[in-house]
């Protein structure tokens, strides 16, 4: 899957600001991919980027209309089919990441069948896998993983990414969730594939390599979140990363959605990661901390950063406010 | 899934006694569910039962038509669809555990439509499920867990189960892999789900329960072998055991098919296992080891089950040639 670049993002009709995260995350990350924003409405949540039509971004290069929103019920609404048809008709690709199928909207799936379109259901797979095999590859890796979900695996493994080529390292984000692949423009949706391929699914967006210096690959779930931790295992084993960057929300009551599941420690969640990485790369290391500090003040969060980093021996920050710039200097330098 | 019994077992026109496995699993297991093989040549292998014509069958009670082999290059071959075909009109209801869809023979699926049969192809899943909580539910549960694949799990499973109804302790198997559904006639392939619904789908499996004793779940895969690891661990958050018998091939060199992974050893398998699935059951212990000891001569095989169960402290043995009393009763009597 390569989804054509620059995008058109699709607010739709959406007023809560939370339902416009994945073209928040495209427009942050990639603004050079983003000709524009295209809202139905005055009221439609903004990004901050020039309101085009489709004919005006076309003229500007636009190739696919990206649909950046959550749709309430799952359901995309009438409205917006309207725009898509026409985005179609005119020659522009369509990529989503909402859980419906664009390919479920008769007229689009039509029109991809003439050749006229291409859709990508980025939330959904549907080709051929292999299963995973475990071989050493080529090439060095870097994962992020967590305590639990949403502690900001994808936010470090871009960070990461735009960090290390600022140290003239030449690495490449390897996306494994929807907002991800939107943002790269390619990837696979791991949680969404049929569980035997998990791990293989893993080995095929980060293949042997030797033509650039690291991959940076998106993590999901945690092994210590019972509702997903088989996707987080076959993800690690399928890496077989070289470096782990653990990701953490401090402050963070229970496992997400779960109040009866208890937060792993920081130490217990190395240990049982980088045993289980060894399975596939005996030399994995953890490279660095990452945490969200958002409920601490400042100088709580720096004096954690600094305590942390003594007792874990290994760089430690909230790349919101401090930048990665210490993880990607000790990836350059001792990996 | 439920698949109507008593059974007909259909054998094609295979050969090869190791493309019947399916079909001698449900013989050996479950000979009352059997009234018979149907066999489309002489030369087509034998499970030692009648030969039935699907109307002898019928007249005996059979309810499903089951396809208890594999495939050669995963197509369903002509000669094979023309008996389906007219078992279908007659009534009969069909299972395949092979890779290629029933419902993808266009008179099968035409058949079905017309509420004249009903399809069930167990190596896929297509429901909606829920995504898995950990949530601690009522029953108590053993799980078989393995040090590679093809280790003896759901063997295990089913001899555990006929040992405890021996024992007068009410255990029912739940299956998790082709075979052991078409055993069963219930349960969920759970290699086939989509990858964030594995754990959902074994708490689907084995919900909640107070009408019997134990809930015996069949084990797939292994934490140690990076093709399917996702997939075990997913079980094993979902399946909440409170005993988990560990499954072993005595001799084996290396991870099925990957020769550069090497086995993990006995007590590292226990503590790996015992820690993930202590997540969703703190108070889950290992309640035996089963061993496939083929490679030994009798005597050695009983020293070694001494031995081990000395070393282990939990009771030894292998299941073919010892029988798995010594588990059950350690099962009924301690937990």
């Amino acid at each position: 899957m390569s989804i054509a670049q620059p995008y058109l993002l699709f607010l739709g009709d959406v007023t809560d600001p939370i339902a416009a995260k994945t073209a928040r995350g495209i427009a942050l990350w990639r603004p050079d991919s983003c000709v524009g924003q295209l809202r139905l409405t005055s009221e439609t949540v903004s990004l901050g980027l020039s309101d085009l039509s489709l004919e005006q971004a076309k003229s500007k290069g636009a190739q696919t209309l990206v649909i950046g929103t959550a749709n309430a019920g799952g359901v995309i609404p009438k409205v917006w089919q309207e725009t898509l048809i026409k985005a179609a008709k005119m020659g522009y690709e369509i990529a989503s990441g909402m859980h419906s199928r664009l390919a479920d909207i008769p007229e689009l799936a039509k029109l991809e069948d003439a050749g006229q379109t291409k859709l990508y259901d980025v939330r959904h797979y549907d080709e051929t896998l292999d299963v995973g095999n475990g071989k050493p590859r080529q090439g060095k890796r870097v994962l992020t993983v967590g305590t639990d979900c949403s502690v900001g695996k994808m936010f470090s493994a871009l960070a990461l990414e735009k960090a290390l080529k600022e140290l003239n390292v030449d690495a490449q984000f390897k996306a494994t969730g929807q907002t991800g692949i939107l943002i790269e423009g390619s990837g696979i949706s791991i949680d969404a594939v049929v569980a035997d391929f998990i791990s293989g699914a893993v080995e095929t967006i980060s293949p042997d390599f030797n033509d650039h210096d690291w991959d940076i690959i998106e993590g999901q779930g945690s092994l210590f979140n019972p509702s997903f931790a088989g996707v987080s295992l076959g993800l690690l084993h399928g890496a077989q990363a070289d470096a782990l960057i653990l990701c953490h929300e401090v402050g963070r009551p229970h496992i997400r959605h779960l109040p009866h599941c208890k937060l792993p420690s920081i130490s217990v969640t190395i240990e049982v990661n980088l045993s289980a990485a060894r399975l596939t790369n005996p030399s994995a290391q953890i490279a660095g901390i990452c945490l969200n500090t958002s409920s601490l003040e400042l100088e709580e969060a720096q004096t954690l950063c600094a305590d942390w980093q003594e007792q874990y021996g290994v760089p430690v920050t909230d790349p919101v406010r401090f930048g990665i710039g210490s993880i990607a200097r000790n990836l350059k330098e001792n990996f």
